[in-house]
C-alpha cells in the first residue's frame, strides 16, 4: 500500500518513523508528503526517502493508494472531497471537520459515487466496538463520556477538589472545548449522535494523567470502559493511543482477517 | 449487498429477522441460505423470501457479494476455502475454528491469492479497536480478560463464595473450556495471541449475567472494559452483544464514513 500524507506535524512524524523506518506495516511505505514548508520536505526527502508535496494535484498523481489526513480541520475543508474525487481513500484525523453535517454528508455521497471509503480512526478512546455493535440495530439507549484532565493542563489553574469544568451534551462540549474534544466527536458519530452523547469534563487534581471513562447502555447490557492516556513519546499534548489508532485504521487495510 | 448464511440456528435467524424483516442494514439483504434441513429451508424461503440451498457450489453461485458463516467449527473447515476460491468476503462466527493454526494460515494466503477478506465480529467482548491500536506498533504489553458466570450454566451447581474455576494463557482456556471461551479466542487474535493472553474463569454466586472485564496495558497507558452481557431475546444462551456484533460488521461493509 502506497500512503500519502497531508500534514507536517508531529502525527506526520510519528507515520513516517513508524511507517518507514521500523517497518510496522507489512508491504506499505509513505511515498508523498503535501506540506507547506519546502525546507521540511527537503529534509523529509532525505531522512525518510519520501517525495514532499507542495501542489494537491500533484502529491494526489504521485502514485498513492489512499490519503491520511494529519493536519488541521481547514485543511479536511479544503481538500477532503477533491481527494475522493480522486478516487482515494481517505483517513481523516481532523474529525472536528466533521461537526460541518453538510461537509458530512457532501464526504459521504462523494464517497458513494467513487466507490471510496472514509475512516476515522478511533483516537484516544475505545469500546467503540461495543458501541457500534449496539447501534447497528437501534439497541443502544445511553452513552456518557466521562473526561478527567490534570487542572493546569485542562483550566490553567490548580484546584484543591475535582471540579467539573462541564456538564452536558457533546453539542455543546464540542463548541465550548474545540480544542479538547476530538473523542467526543468520534464517539457521538460512532453511536447516537451528538444531541444524545452526553459528555462531564473534570479538573481532577489526583489526576496525572488524562483519561476517560465511557458508559454505555442498551438491549446488550452494560458497558464501561476506562482509558488512562499516556502521551506521544514525542508530543506531550498527544495521547499515544491517538497516534497508533492511526496506524491501526491503515494496517486493517491491509489485514486479510480482521476483527471488526 | 446480497448476503449468504451458512447455518439454520439462532443466529441464521437473528440476522434474517434484522436484515430481511427490520430492514436494519441499508441496501442490503440476505438472498441466500446454505442449510441442511430441507423443510427449514421450505419454510424461511416463504417467511423470508430467501432461496434455501443445500449445495454450496450451488449457493456462491447464486449472486451473492459476501457469506456469513454461522453454523459451526466443521462447517468453517469444510467450506471456508472454497467460499474464499469463489472471491466472496466472509464472515466467520465460529472463530473457534481459527485455533487451527493451518487452517488460519490457509485462509490467509487464499485470501491474499483472491483478494477477499475475512472477517471475525468481536462477539461477546469490545475494546478490541484499542488492542489492536496497541498492537500494532508493537505497544502492547500486557491482556487479561476475566469471566464472570453463574455457578450453576457454568459447573453445573451452585457455590457459595466465588471459585476460580480456571486460570491460565488463553491457550489452555480453549482446550479446557471449548463451548465457552470464543471471546478468549478473539481477544488472542486481536492482540498478543493465545500464549501471551491471560484467562480467569470465575463462578460467581453473585453474577446473574455473563460478565467479561479485559485489562491492557502499553505504552499507550491502561485499558480496563467491563461488559455485563444480557442474553439475546430469542436464545439465553447466547450474549444478544455476540448477535448484534456479526450486523456489526456486515454494517460496517456498506459504510462510506466508518470508525476504527
Amino acid at each position: 500500500m502506497k500512503i500519502g500524507i497531508i500534514g507536517g506535524g508531529s502525527i506526520a512524524t510519528f507515520l513516517l518513523q513508524s511507517i518507514n523506518v521500523e517497518r510496522t506495516l507489512p508491504n506499505s511505505t509513505v511515498k508523498s508528503v503535501l506540506l507547506r514548508r519546502p525546507e521540511v520536505a527537503e529534509e523529509w526527502e532525505s531522512r525518510y526517502g519520501i517525495d514532499g508535496y507542495q501542489d494537491l494535484n500533484a502529491f494526489l498523481d504521485s502514485g498513492i493508494d489512499i490519503v491520511v489526513e494529519a493536519a488541521t480541520v481547514q485543511a479536511v475543508h479544503e481538500y477532503a472531497e477533491k481527494v475522493i474525487a480522486k478516487r482515494k481513500d481517505l483517513v481523516i484525523i481532523s474529525v472536528g471537520a466533521l461537526v460541518d453535517q453538510t461537509l458530512y454528508q457532501n464526504l459521504r455521497e462523494a464517497c458513494r459515487q467513487n466507490g471510496t471509503r472514509i475512516t476515522l480512526p478511533s483516537g484516544a478512546i475505545g469500546g467503540l466496538d461495543v458501541i457500534h455493535s449496539a447501534y447497528a440495530s437501534g439497541q443502544l439507549e445511553s452513552v456518557s463520556l466521562t473526561t478527567r484532565k490534570p487542572p493546569l493542563s485542562l483550566i490553567g489553574r490548580e484546584v484543591e477538589t475535582e471540579e467539573v469544568v462541564f456538564e452536558g451534551t457533546a453539542t455543546e462540549a464540542i463548541s465550548k472545548f474545540p480544542k479538547n474534544i476530538n473523542v467526543a466527536i468520534v464517539l457521538s458519530l460512532a453511536g447516537l449522535g451528538s444531541d444524545k452523547t452526553t459528555v462531564k469534563i473534570v479538573a481532577d487534581p489526583q489526576a496525572t494523567k488524562n483519561t476517560h471513562c465511557i458508559e454505555a447502555t442498551g438491549a446488550f447490557g452494560r458497558m464501561s470502559i476506562q482509558l488512562e492516556n499516556d502521551p506521544m513519546p514525542s508530543n506531550p499534548k498527544t495521547s499515544y493511543l491517538a497516534a497508533l489508532s492511526v496506524l491501526s485504521s491503515l494496517k486493517k487495510k491491509t489485514e486479510y482477517i480482521s476483527i471488526g
